[in-house]
């Protein structure tokens, strides 16, 4: 099946906003299973969608089309698909009665260039919509079916994944269901994750499994996509690969899912009613603004100082001034970061030089410093190497 | 003149990594007084290349082509140019050169695979890439002119600029030069500065200055693009409206150019030799994060305090627990931020309900504490009501 995506609206195609709606778009359909063959943007413009709409309507089996379902003048999306269809608009009666219920529990008033968003080609299958006013809709132009989303994101990802991710699995012939599995790590670059993990795919025969990754320097994301006839198909054959990508990844591995880094910390110190405080230097109170506004760090983050002086620092926590200088003024030089932990039970502490420029070793810094707190925590070791780091 | 830009490669056509390049070179444009009428993304595949290329080449007076310009396989660039285009491929001998230079400084050596990169269709004129391999190159194909791009952001915005822009604007017969001067303003919603600013472009007969936003909230950015016959004529035509536009924005106006607002700040301190210590709870140190790191900092930035527990703050400053603890203990409900600036000759405090979700509110609250400190600094006043505040 061949699937295209076209973007619409001036500030998409003029750059005013960065079009991440495409690639979150492309993104939840690998994960299902469903690549992406074209993509467009193009402006408001009649003459641009109505090309781009017909040229998509040759090529593909399925378009998905975003934005331009909005209540201003310079939305054409419904305008432009019956025109490209060869039908006429009507107001959708039902949909026109949900807008008015939508302002209604909102105490809101409706205003009249809403009733546009009502008006859809005739041969238009409703897309729900329950989190705002934009009606999506599916229609067939050319020989493919189109797929019209808000440009709102949170809007279009509920509608793509409740509405649009069905209807394709439906109409590629994919059988049963597809289970996204990932792993987050730190410390390995992406091209040894690929060679650490090379063959776990084949530990089920069938090619129903695929690996995938996503870098967001300095973490890793490994993706295992499963496809099964249900969810007892999907957890038989999930769980000899998940078992051998912790196994080859171990200690790097920092969470897994939804989990985030800051958010394994602060579950770690809350299973043991720990506390926690930060001092910074090089970092400038950035672990601390990781860590200390999240829900459930009132119990936790006890307090986090921030000082570029190792002077101001050694002052502030009673040390000798000597001492921590000498240690502490090499710091912002040739990446060389120094961290420690000190627990009840005693100190462990980490030298380390991160390959980069200024900004991207602070980058690195402010990771290592999190990740090493969540080995401490699991108690793995805290020195285990890097592949970002100079030997 | 009609210009459309192809963005190529797998990581973009999958999502895996946003399409910045587009938005980058889409503004830069615009920068310049030169629109984008069609984007493409197609991944690394000869068939769907040869097909954007030749629709684009039959539509468009220019089109810049990014990515795929590599020494891997799957970058198809020149070879499907040429294909487009009806013409060989030959090896560029002073490109070559220039490759083994480029190594040869480095003390590394050039792998075998790099020698593609020098392989260009013979109708290209070389587009200069001082710092990378990528062979940038312009030429015909069906009735437009071509210039590819590597996909690395750096070279290709370095590209844009020295190469491409000159090239667009002597074919678009744009006469003179053209200037973008930009304001940046917090606390200000954009169609409050659209409406503050309404009929500045005026202010010159002609039509030779635009007016233009873009929104990052917090902040604004206003920007004008001035055309003129030199940079005499340019400064002449500017100087009336940028008087302007600061009259009307006024005190909202927190940086202009190349200025950000933690520089200023920033700055502002250091030029009265000044020192700074920022306590924060709800913001969980993001405002240290904004301004410790900066360089020039380390003569500034004293200490960085933050708890989540007002006992906590009360503790580490000395104060009276009990006081502190009434007024704190309701910042995190209802949006509601406290700020307070003490200074040698007195204590300037501000109470503020911004709108937003939580993560929203706290952006904002980073915002303004930091605009608030520009403000002081400034001798501004420093509870001027923005748009993001209730009643």
């Amino acid at each position: 099946m061949r699937i295209e995506i076209i973007c619409t609206g001036d500030e998409v195609l003029t750059g005013k906003i960065i079009n991440t709606n495409f690639s979150y778009m492309a993104q939840k359909l690998e994960d299902f299973g469903l690549s992406v063959s074209w993509g467009t943007i193009v402006g408001d413009d009649r003459e641009e969608l109505l090309a781009a709409f017909r040229l998509s309507g040759e090529r593909a089996d399925a378009v998905i089309v975003n934005g331009g379902l909005g209540p201003t003048i310079d939305d054409l999306s419904q305008e432009i698909a019956a025109l490209a269809a060869g039908v006429q608009l009507v107001l959708n009666e039902d949909w026109l009665q949900r807008m008015e219920d939508f302002f209604r529990r909102r105490n809101r008033v409706m205003s009249a260039n809403n009733r546009k968003q009502a008006m859809l080609p005739t041969t238009a299958e409703i897309l729900d919509n329950p989190i705002g006013t934009a009606c999506g809709f599916a229609m067939d132009i050319g020989r493919a079916r189109f797929f019209f989303t808000p440009g709102v994101p949170r809007e279009l990802f509920r509608m793509l994944e409740e509405q649009i991710i069905p209807r394709l699995l439906a109409r590629g012939g994919t059988p049963g269901v597809i289970h996204l599995k990932r792993f987050h790590s730190y410390g390995l670059g992406e091209s040894h994750v690929d060679q650490l993990l090379s063959g776990v795919e084949e530990l089920v025969p069938g090619g129903s499994i695929k690996l995938g990754f996503r870098t967001h320097y300095p973490q890793i994301e490994t993706k295992l996509t499963i496809r099964g006839i249900d969810q007892d198909d999907i957890a038989r054959k999930l769980a000899p690969v998940e078992a051998e990508v912790r196994k080859r990844l171990g200690n790097f591995i920092l969470g897994e899912d939804e989990q985030k880094l800051e958010g394994v910390v602060l579950d770690a110190l809350a299973a043991r009613s720990g506390s926690l405080a930060v001092v910074e230097t090089f970092t400038g109170g950035q672990i601390a603004a990781r860590i200390a506004h999240l829900p459930g760090a009132e119990k936790v983050f006890r307090r986090g100082l921030v000082a570029r002086d190792p002077a101001e620092i050694a002052n502030a926590l009673g040390l000798d001034g000597g001492l921590i200088s000498g240690e502490l003024s090499r710091v912002d030089f040739g990446g060389s970061i120094h961290l420690a932990i000190a627990a009840p039970d005693g100190v462990e502490s980490r030298r380390s030089r991160i390959y980069g420029g200024r900004d991207w070793v602070r980058l690195g810094a402010v990771e290592l410093g999190l990740d090493c707190l969540r080995r401490y925590l699991q108690g793995l070791p805290v020195t285990e190497r890097t592949d970002f780091e100079r030997v």
